[in-house]
């Protein structure tokens, strides 16, 4: 196994540096945290990941969950993740003091969780989902389901899920089936199936606490019509005991990649003996369970940056080991008498692993920007500011989602690719971050459903108030970086392609102006592609900024090589990616509609 | 399973009337077969994939090759494969009469051959590679060898190897060490280890016969001291019975996907005792070996353009049968009382299916069109048609194994995609194909090996000659097309692209003039695509023209949408991938260098 499946400086850098964490801790709700009791933390999770994750990477793809006797088998480090992650704070760390927390910004906590998903991406969704769970009911419900849940939730001796999809739904939560039938005893009968239930059952848990979404009887039509339900597969009785709650572990769904993290169908009531409780008010489920989704589409451009960044170590680590071939001379042959070059030394290898290192950074910092902004968010008590950092982070979630799981997939196709023939080979890991990975285009609202939620609610949020803010973010880092000359041409360049995407929407919005939705949002996919350039050009250009500021400072906590990479890899993401935006720009914009159906069928 | 791997009548449409295969017949070489002969080949093929191919892709899948005691365990169909491949002609239907052939139309061979790929891409290669060696025999080897050999090759009783990895070497061929001393017995002692060698061992082969690149004792250095030898793993004795030839069968390389085609690790003369035969001339092993690698490469190619044509029918039959979701209403809401659209009525995923079928289709339109080359250069007997030709086959090599291979990738991307979160799950086979598929930028040179060929040898041959061949073919499609108002806008766009190509080349040429090749050639990868691009969009405007003139002649072989589908899928070609053209040749214009290795590590 290589050394290092991440780079901490780096991780480091962009947490304190580009994206200062510290500017955070003079606000209240972090005031007793420090900078030195942060980095203790992220220290222990990767010392953690080190000993307890990292090392059975392989072996739990090699050894998938699967369904036997009625659960679901895991490997048997869910367990020590689930108990230790409790113990250290993973599920709690980023919640308030009076719900069990630690209060500590949740960019800290992502960046820790994130070593965790680099280091065995199988994991970290144990205590992901369990937090998410526990927050909807810390968030929304009584008392009693408070105390009744949360502690054995946070300290990692239950599970806990959120329930979204159905069989015959599938991302059309409008189509929910699953029934919640009032009782006269304070619960609600629950009956229904629901698939893709991420962590849903394993031999590990006491028990398992379901976030599930469900129709009561008579309900309106619609999501209107949605609430959500807290279903334990076992429920405590009075005497703390429990009892079996009729949630059946029907399946464990097989899949390509991230084999080792179960993905369960599971039926509600079969023997009509499976009890609900409802959370907050009736028909609000679907409002309330999205509250949580921006955090969970975070969790999944950060698992998906982490998968790309340990593919891009993994596969520098080879391309600095592995001689092979030599450097052509003058003459265009080469040298035999010459010892092979390492392949590192190759301009197509150095590009690969370039594509590389410009998508699992940029990743990172586009993931650590949009917890800062939830941090915000959270810290906030200026109104203005909580709803300014409320629009920035509803515009940036489906590119955090959407980018870093499309952008990583390709990135770690190339890190596959400078390994050869090796890196097709079950001896080699990045075979298995190319499979572990490509799930993240799905998770959480696919890249079709992100690409619509970007063009055809962020954009027109508050009238266009939300794309504003985030453009004027932009045009920040454009005015400092035109005042280096080294980086003005870069600074040049992004605002010309900002500007070009005022042009696609005004070429697009007429069509939803005249209700023309489904021309509007034909090439959202593409449009997506577009935004996410621009942004992470964005963020590499900030990087740049920072790069050669702290160079000219002469106050270098890293080597000079350190900082000269970073510039170099923005000019490697101006020069090979933004470019991209050109030819999509085309797309855009082109008056041929070909992907709307006709009366005639021409998929044949 | 799905219905249909392929579509048939597309396969056809391509090969006799875009393609015109009938026009092969009038040469000589071809005088014997005529269309219903050809037709006839290409059903059987069609029936034998349906009955003893498609039904085990997923278990060859889910039961690998594997080494065990000294040999590779494969599936009970690679037995099959092998013999009734044989009884069938697939091995040696395109070879002359005197070689035990039948002189069909290399065309044809292959068309019949794709639709094995697509029905099972784990079984073609056993005899594609048994055919490859036993061309090599046939070509460069003495009677004794052909004798000996050829006749259990062709029918399937033995197998077929070409061993050119090494593990020091890999790609690099001048580093190969496998010793060949010679003996005065008319037979070298053969001692090294070959990778990566597909199809070296099975439980059904009698024996494997492995052509094998070795270096004679005091050759020159470098691929000028290569030469080829036949080395049975086990040598037949004069009163015909095989005695073991010292070839061991040390491992079988595990791999993410192509699991039921053996990816074996051979060691030769482990005890002194492993006899090799010389092929043709002592240091002449290289030439020889490419002179069968231009059909390796085509037939690369053809696997992957049918492992997306499968993959594209398999979400399409899912995308025509999966409800979920509802259009957009002009009020940007859906009604919920209508009931659910079926998936490939939603514009995204009407555009993912248009991208697979635009790669798959232009996929196979470019194998073809190889192969059709091939044919020519070997029914000819004119010297300048022959000359011709050879220059269009070296020129579009590189691409036909390049393409569909890494379109394909990304087509098969999307075909998962189509199916959401079941496209992850091993009960679909999309996943499968996406994991199959990856090797083919690997198999037969990289990607970037591919790359470096193209714009370093190909785009230079005979003073850009080849390249002049290739335009010249192209612009007279675009001449025809300029003459349809439908297609001429195409047309110009097209004639604008291969301009632009002509721009970048003369940016680039000074470079290699004066002797930077590692300039010149840094971005080839970059130049691949944008080639790619040019020909792939040639491609479909012939057959846009080709249906087109179709239509208007009122004779219709297949309905009027098929043939509107085509000009549909080349003007989607054309919106979507065409004006990806331009950001390359942003990249490829640009003064920066950013991936030649300086003094100071950048990529850290």
């Amino acid at each position: 196994m290589p050394k290092k499946y991440i780079d901490l400086d780096t991780l480091k850098y962009i947490l304190y540096d580009v994206r200062k964490l510290e500017d955070l801790l003079t606000r209240e709700r972090f005031e007793d945290h420090d900078m030195e009791s942060l980095d203790l933390f992220i220290e222990s999770a990767k010392e953690f990941s080190d000993r307890e994750l990292y090392p059975y990477l392989k072996e739990m793809d090699e050894t998938p969950a699967h369904h036997k006797d009625g659960t679901v088998m895991v490997h048997k480090q869910v367990d020590v993740m689930m108990k230790k992650g409790g113990e250290l704070g993973i599920i709690s760390a980023s919640f308030d003091y009076d719900a069990g927390g630690m209060q500590i910004p949740f960019m800290a906590h992502q960046a820790a969780v994130y070593i965790m998903d680099a280091a065995n991406n199988h994991l970290p969704g144990y205590v992901g989902l369990t937090q998410g769970a526990a927050e909807l009911i810390i968030e929304f419900g009584n008392k009693t389901l408070n105390e009744t849940y949360v502690p054995n939730m946070l300290s990692g001796a239950w599970g806990g899920t959120m329930c979204l999809t159905e069989p015959q739904a599938g991302s059309s939560l409008s189509d929910i089936v699953t029934k919640a039938t009032p009782t006269t005893d304070g619960f609600y009968k629950i009956s229904g199936q629901k698939i893709f239930i991420s962590g849903g059952d394993h031999q590990y848990a006491d028990n398992i606490v379901h976030l599930v979404l469900a129709r009561i009887e008579g309900a309106p039509q619609g999501t209107k019509g949605i609430s959500l339900f807290v279903v334990p597969k076992n429920r405590p009785k009075a005497d703390g005991t429990l009892e079996y709650n009729d949630v059946m572990t029907v399946a464990d769904f097989q899949k390509m990649g991230q084999r080792g993290y179960c993905t369960t169908h599971l039926g509600f009531g079969d023997t009509d003996d499976c009890r609900g409780w409802l959370v907050g008010d009736e028909n609000k489920g679907l409002a309330q369970m999205f509250l949580m989704m921006n955090a969970a589409r975070i969790a999944v451009g950060r698992g998906a940056a982490a998968i790309t960044m340990a593919a891009y170590r993994t596969s520098l680590q080879y391309a600095n080991e592995r001689p092979q071939g030599r450097k052509l001379t003058s003459t265009g042959k080469k040298n035999l008498t010459e010892k092979q070059s390492l392949i590192i030394e190759h301009p197509d290898v150095r590009r690969m692993l370039l594509l590389q290192k410009s998508i699992a950074e940029g990743s990172l910092s586009l993931v650590l920007l949009a917890s800062k902004y939830h941090d915000i968010i959270h810290a906030s008590s200026d109104k203005e500011e909580k709803e300014k950092y409320n629009l920035l982070l509803e515009m940036v979630i489906p590119i955090v989602k959407t980018f870093p799981s499309e952008a990583g997939s390709v990135s770690v196709n190339n890190g596959l690719q400078v390994l050869g023939g090796y890196g097709f080979c079950t001896d080699f890991t990045l075979q298995q971050y190319y499979r572990d990975i490509r799930i993240s285009a799905l998770y959480e609202g696919t890249t079709g459903i992100q690409s619509q939620d970007l063009l055809g609610r962020k954009v027109t949020l508050q009238n266009g108030k939300a794309l504003e803010l985030l453009a004027a973010e932009m045009m920040q880092t454009i005015t400092q970086a035109s005042q280096h000359p080294e980086l003005a041409p870069y600074a040049k360049e992004l605002a010309s392609t900002l500007k070009l995407s005022q042009e696609i929407l005004q070429k697009l919005m007429p069509f939803a102006m005249k209700g023309d939705y489904e021309r509007y949002l034909s090439d959202a996919n593409l449009f997506m592609e577009y935004m996410s350039l621009v942004v992470l050009s964005w963020l590499w250009l900030e990087m740049g900024v920072n790069a050669k500021e702290t160079l000219a400072s002469g106050d270098l906590k890293y080597d000079l090589n350190f900082y000269e990479s970073k510039i170099h890899t923005m000019k490697f993401y101006f020069k090979y990616e933004l470019p991209k935006t050109s030819s999509l720009a085309t797309s855009l914009m082109s008056d041929e509609v070909l992907t709307i159906k006709q009366d005639k069928e021409y998929i044949l």
